[in-house]
């Protein structure tokens, strides 16, 4: 830290990013990112951009707005795009969260909550997931804070029901309950659909996972207009031109071409299917997993040496140092060969122990 | 605003960017683009990023930082690319302004400061700019606050020489000056080479003027590798990944193609020294231009007036509603044949009102 750094932030501790080693080539299931290139479509539409970049991209994001409205049976003033869905969930707790509404969301999940509530000085609560690490609905009523919950969850993977989402908004409607779907097109039920019914919800989406398009940073919320207004009005305050061109007409390309995603996210599920059978045959115990990861762990290797063992081998998994997390890892669903490679990985290790 | 807004941005304005109409084609002057295309290899180097979204980008930029640091004879640790250069600006105001440390900027200088000021809720200071428009340094002798310079200035286009930046710099030795080198590229003198001299000097720059990537999105910051780390650790606690792929290799490109952008800055150049003649012609009052636009008044007609009846005639300038900017207009330098239309038509419209 200089000596000019303001001392609100001397306390900061950022957010650690997925390793990207450079000194060798790995297997990475550590970043959750598909192992498929992104539509073809998008692609091509992203391509055409580049000849143009002289000109700033559309600060209102009209083309993209327009079609992703008609894609999800919503207003173009119910929802707005950001740099990757980061940034839409930090205004989130810029726009909701104070001293008199503190941030609330689980013990275990994504790491970014409490670097967003500490960065904007606000309190947070955290509420320790079960056991079983569910999400026990009934700790988040009327918790008088803005509420976050990631559906699915992560590192663990666990999705909520529809039903108790919806709980959980009846149950806290003076404050805003953020539901961060990153995971949700493989396997979650999404909330989308209740946004006319409740104004407190924000729903957030993320086109890095299931759409390919981690390397493009773009993400979004979908809420009643009201609150879109409010996240408009800090965009509008910090960076108005935050998606360059070739990243929105990606994203154009990418909802225009609903049949390759879908088709993506079936293979990942298969795949998951797959290798949740093979590791479970190995012995490893996991959550049930709604996600493009799987949250595992073996009662005969500790959750860092598995890492360690394994990047010595060439394949890079996440592992989380916490007391609630440390015998787990948590393992990205790649291609059927890169999951093969590690099920064999993982084969050989384990014989070794023995 | 909702009811569930923080009241602590109930004052927030955003600010306004340059209108984007799509009502029909307009011969744009009003954003300081460029009329030229961004250079063919950063072109070539963002399509390749394409086919590669699923991956995310480097949090750390390494590939770019290398080139950026060669190219301008820096440390690695002394650069930090940001998504624009508002971003990196953002987190100038977020790092070294506070209660204790105010902002200070001219009065008439980049809309967004004082924006950046609301939004992190820290107080600030106008310095009025002497009459000619001109900074006067000694007023920023000792202000006791963290110091916002664009140089060359906007909208007025007028520069700052180098001893008046490094004498503004030494005056303030407990606090950071930040130069804002935007338009830096079309006659200014940049201060990048005072780094290692003085510790608390921070220049920023854009590649959406002089290397025609406004629509690209990248900024970067220049300074003592103490303040990037401060800067840097607000990064990686609000958007790591702020920089997508294209972005990121499109600017590697244009580093690279130093030839390509030097010649569009000389075309530029030439072009507003032309169009400067032209419409010193036609009876306009200018100040002396660094960028890549004009800063104009005519004594016969209103700016308003002329910023209206240039766009019914299909031709977009930038008017500030401001009581002192109001008679002026801030006109982009465009192409040859664009500037050719412009004063076409401003010559009509003169005539018209004689």
């Amino acid at each position: 830290m200089s000596g000019f750094f303001s001392r609100k932030y001397a306390e900061l501790t950022p957010y650690t990013p997925g390793e990207q080693p450079q000194d060798r080539q790995y297997i990475k299931l550590n970043t959750n990112e598909s192992p498929y290139p992104p539509s073809p479509l998008a692609q091509r539409l992203a391509r055409q951009e580049a000849g143009d970049l002289q000109l700033y991209s559309d600060p209102e994001c009209r083309a993209l707005v327009r079609v992703a409205a008609d894609c999800f049976g919503i207003s173009p003033d119910e929802i707005m795009f950001t740099n990757g869905s980061d940034d839409i969930l930090n205004f989130a707790v810029m726009a909701f969260c104070d001293a008199e509404h503190p941030a609330v969301f689980p013990d275990v999940t994504y790491g970014f909550y409490p670097v967003f509530a500490r960065l904007n000085n606000v309190p947070y609560t955290e509420i320790p997931l079960a056991e079983d690490f569910a999400i026990r609905p009934e700790d988040y009523f009327g918790v008088k804070g803005t509420i976050l919950i990631a559906n699915p969850n992560a590192p663990t993977g666990v999705a909520l029901p529809l039903e108790d989402i919806e709980r959980i908004a009846t149950a806290n409607p003076d404050n805003v309950v953020v539901i961060d779907e990153a995971y949700i097109d493989f396997g979650g039920e999404s909330c989308m659909g209740l946004i006319g019914k409740y104004r407190n919800l924000l729903v957030t989406r993320t086109f890095s996972k299931a759409r390919s398009m981690a390397g493009a940073r773009l993400g979004f919320g979908v809420a009643d207009k009201e609150l879109i207004r409010d996240l408009n009005t800090l965009r509008f305050s910090t960076n108005p031109y935050n998606i360059n061109r070739m990243t929105m007409m990606a994203g154009v390309g990418s909802l225009l071409d609903e049949d390759y995603y879908r088709n993506c996210c079936a293979k990942i599920v298969k795949t998951r299917e797959e290798t949740e059978k093979a590791l479970k045959e190995l012995g490893f115990e996991m959550t049930k997993s709604s996600t493009n990861f799987l949250f595992a762990r073996h009662p005969d290797i500790g959750g860092r040496e598995l890492y360690l063992r394994l990047k010595e081998r060439g394949i890079l998994i996440r592992h989380f140092e916490t007391q609630r997390l440390k015998d787990y890892n948590r393992i990205s669903i790649g291609s059927d060969e890169q999951m093969r490679a590690l099920v064999e990985t993982l084969e050989a290790l384990l014989k070794e122990k023995t």
